[in-house]
């Protein structure tokens, strides 16, 4: 999503699906790119950021506004008729601040509630809602919430108006188990082998959310869950959660 | 717009408006402040800015992003249902690259089309556009469009759907025929004053695009025109162009 050479085939990809769609993204390196240029030091705990007030800057410019108008341009090019939102967007996703426990992650969202109704009116208008990872808490304040919990709650949300597939996206062309052998993918996953994996310390700490996040969908209602390439988007390779 | 002083007072006013309503917005000041921050160097010539490509991102971030998605959260928490669009978004706007003459303003659009068919769905379910001033060429770009100029455009079109009254709000309470002196308030204008004045060099040049705009839509349509202070909105004064 945050390249030009990888958001080419993307957009290609996605505009080449049929049937109602809507795209879900964040923006992290290209966030911490910026972080780093104006000098804001970004940190991480256990691979998860903490939104200090002037990171959460940084996600509403590089997520809300350059990468989410840069994809909506670019479908626009292809004939796809989107339009880039937030949670924040006709009260699209509330979320409430993550209480500080152990640790503080700051100004991150806990989905609270995701209200559809506008977002079908578009649909059925076939408009293509593309989704920066920002919620808000309703009192003004804008919130980062990770995208593929994002693309996972909006999913299961929908399932009362539409068969849904969920499709998380990334550069690999699945769940590996062999993260240095590109080609030993996971054709298919059950929740037992997902949990055996990853108490044995197969599935890479990164794919844990995602696999989360899908199981959780496919749980509650969701046809269809695939962990795939950018580039087999349409064609329907990769990970399949069972 | 671009500081919590006054972005508080415009978004309680705004959310008085009653009927459909629509905000557009630039960011100039804190898009040259990040410019700066970047090492980008912001050029203007007569007042106006040339987008290089850089400056080009700096606006998709600030307008399109921190600046729209604040908004649009602070209208949710004033219980007002907005959402945050660019002209790319659902192709509100399109409009080509400037042709180089004299001078090369780089990114900017000048308006091609206002589709506001979406637009009207939205505002037919109470949901309220708040719109940034980007436009696109329809090719994959974005470029930077004057906002008090998306602002007249969009105003005419929808004079064929709606009564519209057209606000320009900014920081003095309207046209002032002595810019030291803030009561100096001219309460109406007309083309040939507004002409006789420019000529004699009493309206200040930051002024002029909006009255010509102004104009312009009056002359298209628009119902009412008036230059008015943020604070002033729903109490109607100001400059009325008539």
């Amino acid at each position: 999503m945050e390249d030009q050479e990888s958001l080419t085939p993307l957009l290609d990809q996605f505009t080449r699906l049929s049937g109602n769609k809507i795209l879900v993204h964040g923006g992290g390196q290209a966030a911490t790119r910026l972080a780093e240029k104006l000098g804001i030091q970004t940190q991480f705990v256990d691979g998860r950021r903490i939104t200090c007030e002037e990171m959460l800057e940084v996600t509403a410019m590089v997520y809300g506004g350059l990468i989410n108008k840069k994809i909506v341009a670019g479908l626009q090019a292809r004939g796809c008729n989107a339009i880039g939102l937030t949670g924040a967007d006709m009260n699209l996703i509330s979320a409430s601040k993550r209480p500080v426990q152990e640790i503080d992650f700051g100004f991150v969202g806990d989905i609270e509630d995701v209200n559809s109704r506008e977002l079908r009116i578009l649909l059925n208008e076939n408009v293509v809602p593309v989704i920066a990872s920002l919620t808000h808490d309703g009192h003004g304040n804008l919130l980062n919430t990770n995208a593929d919990t994002i693309a996972s709650e909006l999913a299961i949300e929908l399932t009362s108006y539409f068969e849904v597939f969920l499709f998380f996206c990334f550069e690999k062309k699945g769940v590996l188990i062999d993260p240095k052998d590109e080609n030993s993918i996971i054709h298919e996953i059950d929740i037992v082998t997902f949990n055996n994996y990853r108490e044995g310390g197969i599935i890479s700490t990164g794919m844990i959310p995602k696999l989360e996040n899908g199981f959780h969908a496919k749980r509650n209602g969701v046809k269809e869950v695939l962990i795939t390439n950018i580039g087999d988007m349409t064609n329907g390779w990769g990970t399949r959660l069972i």
